[in-house]
């Protein structure tokens, strides 16, 4: 993509004012984001790429725990979630009004469809285990929708749900999705900041399990055990005695954290409320024993950006950097060299955004410092026959052949 | 896929009573959608495997045309709408009665976010033209949402915006599009039976294009000109004198059809509403030229199921199976060889259904044929050590060795 054309061409030079926080500031400088209303943003294109990245990792560790992927509905019946008992409950609910007695809701979750949508076709205990997900909008009329990406009223979610004819087997699925978790943490570049941590329940469970970043901007409040790399949040940590629900560590640390996932054990909450029953194994009809699992993907973002950032701008990890090369012509000489960079690195299979612009040297790496993409490349006066090769995360600079670049870029992408 | 762990794992013997519409009835008996409202359906995942190639084409093709992909909010600030003069006047408005005098729109188009949205990035000719694409929900309070995805009140759509410094340039661009819209239907089966259209160009202009795909259960009539492979929707057919406005042929055929995609000359229409203007090479301000580009994803599957279906049900265009393969194992003796086939297509990179489960051959057969996968095989005590191979469009039956059976599915997938 040649940076002359991108949507939009150039960054800006301040956030609006009224943004508070570090991820929409950067993100909206970079031309990643734009802010439509309070909590209500658009992906342009930059930002866009990343959250593909983000969403094809997601995709493929949920479907290596049999996850079959499909699209809910946003539009949700009035009946379903008075049914549930949350038509009154649920604090955030967008709701519309058509007139003649007859509301929808914006779905904020989607337990609602999915459970009478599972009951037309789960009748089995053979027809069980089963789970599904989806990436869709939600929609969550927040009051305090000032965290950029962090608190949307509206954004992007992957939402899990798994059926079962047990809660051992309940159990064991959910491990599995909680290792997955932490192979998607590892792989957004979150893996080391990221703790699997003891929250309330809700009306479900008596715990349920978060899994919180450290990160100085969030909006929780975690007790971290350093032995056993979990944690417990503070809204429950009373309930715990001020310990490690594992072993016993007294010693925890209280830290600051960005929630960005969830899993709850729902039980037989919701197959009670619908009456979604199966036959089991001795012919005896049983409620079915669900549980559900949250990613939002514009938050995941937002937390990479809290936790790789440096004064200068972003410093996005690999796996989700918008391209895999930043490649930066300073002066016109370099025009034809560039070209041939440009085109050579493209057909290697490496995606490359070609800053092709007329602007100053320190302006086009200001830029490049501020987009954060992982690996930058200078063709200048200075750089001769050979092109420059910087990680953004490192100081080092070296000068490459174009087949040591090639051989470079493969290897840093292998790793 | 293990056809016994898909959800659902059994097609349904009828479809719901009051789904009037043929693609609907097929898709929800075959398990690829559900309905949970009127003009309201979900994707299950069968169904979600076909939008996902047809999404993947239109991605293909819009990027081919330097379409750069985004993602603009469902949720849109009244002010906007009451800018455009829009909020009034579109007629199956979704509106969200926020409380305190304030409302949100649910977005039935992306106009009112893509323009302001540009307006504060582009300010030279030197920033243009550009174009943006997005695939996103739709909301439309259709009142006759009885077309099964023909119809919804919900919608995936393609939706692309491109921006201009003069009519001229917008033509050459229109021009581009228009021959992409040809090559998408060409992809996804709906080629030959597909034909520009012209249109009532509402308040944009005097006329506008649609895309009509010939079928008896068309909400459209159109009238063909055989000769110009081109057609006149009735509602201007009399504004045209009843003549192909290419070639003047009065000899023009009436047709039914659905109309699957529609470009528009948006002009400056929005560029005025807003006041969106760019500096010209002689620093003269001017008003920017747009054209918006649609296409429905549910409403393309859906004429796809209208157009090619028998009595016993789909036949998805080899472009769009959700699986490239449906395995069909009969009789306990073939699950060893069943299992050696379906790892070996999967190896070979070809995706499968495999139906492992206990039930008779004749359900066994007529669901594939429900159901409407490219190549179905079989494996049963007759076809002995090969594969019996058949395409759902064809009636001949062969059996192969799994050398021969791999080569004709890459021969047939390279097609």
């Amino acid at each position: 993509m040649k940076q002359s054309q991108l949507f939009p061409n150039k960054s800006l030079k301040e956030a609006p004012k009224e943004e508070e926080s570090l991820n929409a500031q950067l993100l909206i400088r970079g031309g990643f984001i734009d802010k439509e209303m309070a909590g209500i943003y658009t992906y342009m294109p930059l930002g866009w790429q990343v959250i593909k990245k983000i969403e094809q990792i997601i995709r493929e560790e949920i479907n290596s725990v049999d996850g079959q992927e499909m699209l809910m509905p946003v539009m949700q019946p009035k009946e379903y979630w008075v049914t549930t008992k949350r038509w009154g409950d649920f604090d955030v609910l967008f709701k519309i009004d058509l007139g003649e007695g007859k509301e929808l809701v914006l779905g904020p979750t989607h337990e609602e469809v999915i459970t009478p949508l599972a009951q037309k076709h789960i009748f089995s205990y053979k027809d069980l285990p089963f789970a599904i997900y989806q990436f869709q909008n939600k929609f969550r009329n927040e009051p305090r929708a000032r965290s950029g990406l962090l608190r949307g009223r509206e954004f992007l979610m992957k939402d899990l749900y798994s059926f079962h004819v047990s809660e051992q087997d309940l159990d064991l699925y959910y491990d599995k999705v909680a290792k997955t978790y932490d192979k998607i943490w590892q792989r957004t570049g979150l893996g080391e900041l990221t703790f699997k941590t003891y929250a309330s329940g809700g009306d479900f469970s008596k715990y349920s399990h978060e899994y919180q970043t450290l990160s100085d901007n969030g909006e929780d409040t975690i007790f971290l055990c350093e032995k056993c790399k979990l944690a417990v949040n503070k809204e429950i940590i009373k309930d715990l005695e001020n310990k490690c629900p594992d072993c016993g560590n007294e010693d925890l640390k209280e830290r600051r954290a960005i929630e960005v996932g969830n899993i709850f054990k729902l039980k037989t909450k919701f197959s009670e409320a619908f009456g979604f029953k199966f036959t089991d194994s001795k012919g005896v009809e049983q409620p079915v024993v669900m549980a559900s699992y949250g990613i939002g993907l514009g938050r995941l973002m937002a937390t990479v950006v809290e936790t790789h950032h440096d004064e200068k701008g972003i410093v996005w990890p690999k796996s989700i950097t918008p391209y895999n090369v930043h490649l930066l012509e300073i002066g016109k000489n370099s025009t034809q060299m560039a070209q041939g960079i440009y085109g050579a690195c493209q057909k290697a299979g490496f995606s490359v955004l070609y800053d092709d612009r007329e602007m100053s040297a320190g302006a086009k790496f200001a830029e490049a410092d501020l987009l954060g993409i992982s690996v930058r490349l200078v063709i200048s006066d200075k750089t001769g026959d050979k092109v420059e090769w910087k990680e953004r995360a490192k100081k080092d600079i070296e000068l490459l052949t174009q087949e040591e670049l090639l051989n470079r870029l493969k290897a840093y992408y292998q790793e």
